[in-house]
C-alpha cells in the first residue's frame, strides 16, 4: 500500500478522516473500519463508473454490493435522479445500517450523500471523490442536495461522510476543463484564508497544470486542511464557512443565467471570484494577481453578456440570502475574506454590467 | 389568555417547548419568541385549513403567510407533495431564516418537518397538531419523512421542530375514529413505560371517550411528558426510542397490506399492539386488560385475513430490520417494554396467522 495521508475533519460525533493517496480505490483498509452491515449501495455515473468501478470493487469485495449508476452532469442533478437512488437501493434490499458510496464528481457526492441523508431517516455514507473540484471541496464538509428550477442546492441536507477517500490517480485522466475547474476551488483557498497557499500556488502552477504529483499531493492535502478547519469551526454556515462562498453566489448567477449549460461549475466560480475581487475595492494590483493566477489555471474570467438584472434577480434566489438581501464574500485582502451584506448596491451592478466587456 | 401548560424536550441545542391549552391557536405569544424573520410557510390540508387556519392568522397577525394546502390523507404523503410545499416556499421568497409551521395531524406535520429539513439544507419549523394523535405521538421528537411504494416513512430526516403548540379545543370537533386513533398511542405509552397511567386510563377511558377537558389535559401531558423523555434520551432511535415502536412494526405491515386505506394509522397500531402482546408472552390477563382497554378507547383489535407470508414480507421493509432480522418490541409486562431480535420465528407466524381468526 502506497503512504496514505489521514486528515481529521473534527466534529464531536461526527468527526471523520480524509485518506489521501495513490492507489486507495483498492484499499480494503480506506473502507473496512466505518463499514456497519455486510452491503453497500454504490453510486457513481455512466462517466465514472467505466473508469473506476472494477478497481473499487477491489476495496469492498467482502461486501455485498448494490449499484446505482447516475446519468451524467448537473442538469440531472434533482429529487427525481436522487430518488432513483433510494428505489435502487430499497429494491436491492439495502436496510438502516447500510453504507452508501459516492464514486465520481461533486455531482454525484452531492446527490450521494442527500440519498444517504433521506433514506431511512439517514445512513452513513463515504465519499470517494474522482475529480480535483469534489476532492479539494464538495466531498468534504457534509453539505449535499439538489437542484431545485429557482436555483442550485435549494434541496438539501447537512449530512456529513463517515470518511472521504481521495484517490491521487484520478487526476492524471482527468479532461482538462474539469482539472482547471478543480484549479479554482484550490485558488479560492489561498484567496480566503491562506496567503502563503497563495504565494505557493503562484510559484507552482505549472507543476500544478502539468499534474506533478508531488504538486498535486500537496495542494489537495492544503486545501483539504484549510476546509476541514473551517467546516470544524463552522459546520451549518452559520458564520465562518459562508467564507467558502467566495465566488459562489456570483458563480451561481452566471450558472443559472447560462441554464447550466455553458461553464462547469468551477468555471463559474473562477469567474464569480474575479467579479468578487473586483467589488471588493482591494488594490488592483492584488485582482491582477488573482486573475493571472485564474488564467495560468485555464480558468476563464469572464464571461458572454448577461444582463445585470437577470444575474441580480437569479442572485436573490441564491440560499445566502438573508432578510431580502444579498450577502457577499468579499476580500479585505488577498489571503483574507469576510462576509457582509453593508455594500454600494449601485457598485455591484456596476461590476456585473462591466462583466459584459471582453 | 387560558392557562398554558409547557414542557421541555431537552436536546442540547436543539432543545424546545410544548405548549399545551386551550385556545392556543390564536396566541401571539406561543409563536413569537421561536421566530426568525418576518415570513412564514404555513403548510395545512384541506380539510383542516377550513376550521383553524383563520385562527392561527390571528396568531400570525405580525407575519408574512405563505399557505400551502396539501391533499387529505396518507395517500398523499408522497415526495411530490413534499417538493409541492417547496415550490411554494420558493416561490413565495421564502429563504434561509423563514420558518415553516404544520397547521394539522401527523401527515402534515411529517411532510412539512421533512420539507424543512431539506429547505435550504433546513430550516426552523413549529408543529401546530390538531389531532389527538399528532398531539400525543406525531409532533414531539423530530421525526420527518414520506411514505415509498416499498414501506411507510422510508424516506425522510430527524429535524426537532423549534416549538409545539397543541391546542386543545381541536379534539372537541376531531371525528370519532381520529380521536380513537389518538387514544391508541395513549394507550401505548401506559403498555410500555408506565404501569400507573395504564391503571389511571383503565379508569378514566368513559371520561375520555366522553372527551372531557380536564380528562384530556392529563392524558395529552402525560403522554407528551413520556414521550419528551425518551426522546431527550435517545434522540435518533439507536436504543430506548425504539420501544415507541411497540406495535408500530406490525402496524405498518397491515398499513400496507391493506394499501393504507382500511385503517387509519393508529387503528392498525391498535391491532399491531395486540399481536405484539400476544407474541410477548405476557400473563394472559393482561393480555386481556390491553385489549379491553383498546376496545373501550374504539378501536379494533383484528383485521380482515391477511396472508402471515405477505405481512412477514412487509415487516422486512420496516425500518426496523436490522441484519436481515425483524426486531420486535414486547412486554415483559404491561408498563414495561424490551427491543429484541431473539424471538422464535414460527411463534411469530403462528401470531400472525391467529390475526385472522376473528
Amino acid at each position: 500500500m502506497q503512504p496514505v495521508e489521514a486528515l481529521t475533519v473534527a466534529l464531536a460525533d461526527r468527526s471523520y478522516d480524509i485518506h489521501i493517496g495513490q492507489g486507495l480505490l483498492r484499499e480494503h483498509a480506506c473502507f473496512a473500519d466505518v463499514m456497519t452491515s455486510d452491503t453497500v449501495v454504490v453510486v457513481s455515473n455512466d462517466v465514472v463508473a467505466p473508469l473506476y468501478l472494477d478497481t473499487l470493487q477491489v476495496a469492498l469485495s467482502d461486501y455485498r454490493m448494490i449499484t446505482h449508476l447516475l446519468p451524467d452532469g448537473e442538469r440531472h442533478k434533482t429529487p427525481a435522479s436522487m430518488l432513483a437512488v433510494i428505489d435502487t437501493a430499497l429494491a436491492g434490499g439495502a436496510a438502516r445500517d447500510t453504507t452508501f458510496i459516492a464514486l465520481g464528481g461533486g455531482v454525484v457526492g452531492d446527490m450521494t450523500g442527500f440519498a444517504a441523508a433521506c433514506f431511512m431517516r439517514g445512513v452513513p455514507y463515504v465519499q470517494v471523490p474522482t475529480t480535483l473540484l469534489a476532492q479539494v471541496d464538495s466531498s468534504v464538509g457534509g453539505k449535499t442536495g439538489v437542484n431545485h428550477a429557482a436555483g442550485k442546492n435549494l434541496i438539501g441536507a447537512f449530512h456529513q461522510p463517515v470518511r472521504v477517500v481521495i484517490g491521487l490517480d484520478s487526476l492524471a485522466t482527468l479532461p482538462p476543463r474539469e482539472f482547471a475547474a478543480g484549479l479554482a476551488e484550490v485558488i479560492k483557498y489561498g484567496a480566503i484564508v491562506d496567503r502563503e497557499f497563495f504565494d505557493w500556488l503562484e510559484e507552482n502552477m505549472p507543476r500544478l497544470v502539468a499534474r506533478e504529483p508531488a504538486a498535486l499531493r500537496h495542494a489537495v492535502r492544503r486545501s483539504c486542511e484549510l476546509k476541514a478547519a473551517v467546516v470544524a469551526a463552522d459546520e451549518r454556515e452559520q458564520g465562518k464557512r459562508a467564507l467558502l462562498n467566495f465566488g459562489l453566489t456570483f458563480g451561481h448567477a452566471i450558472e443559472a443565467g447560462s441554464g447550466y449549460t455553458q461553464w462547469v461549475h468551477g468555471e463559474a466560480v473562477a469567474i464569480g471570484m474575479k467579479l468578487a475581487a473586483q467589488m471588493s475595492g482591494i488594490d488592483v494590483d492584488d485582482c491582477r494577481r488573482l486573475e493571472s493566477l485564474l488564467s495560468a489555471a485555464g480558468l476563464p474570467t469572464e464571461t458572454d453578456a448577461h444582463r445585470a438584472d437577470d444575474l441580480l434577480a437569479a442572485m436573490g434566489h441564491d440560499k445566502k440570502v438573508l432578510a431580502g438581501r444579498i450577502r457577499l464574500v468579499l476580500l479585505e485582502s488577498l489571503g483574507s475574506a469576510y462576509v457582509t451584506a453593508d455594500y454600494d448596491s449601485a457598485r455591484l451592478r456596476q461590476v456585473l454590467e462591466g462583466m459584459a466587456v471582453a
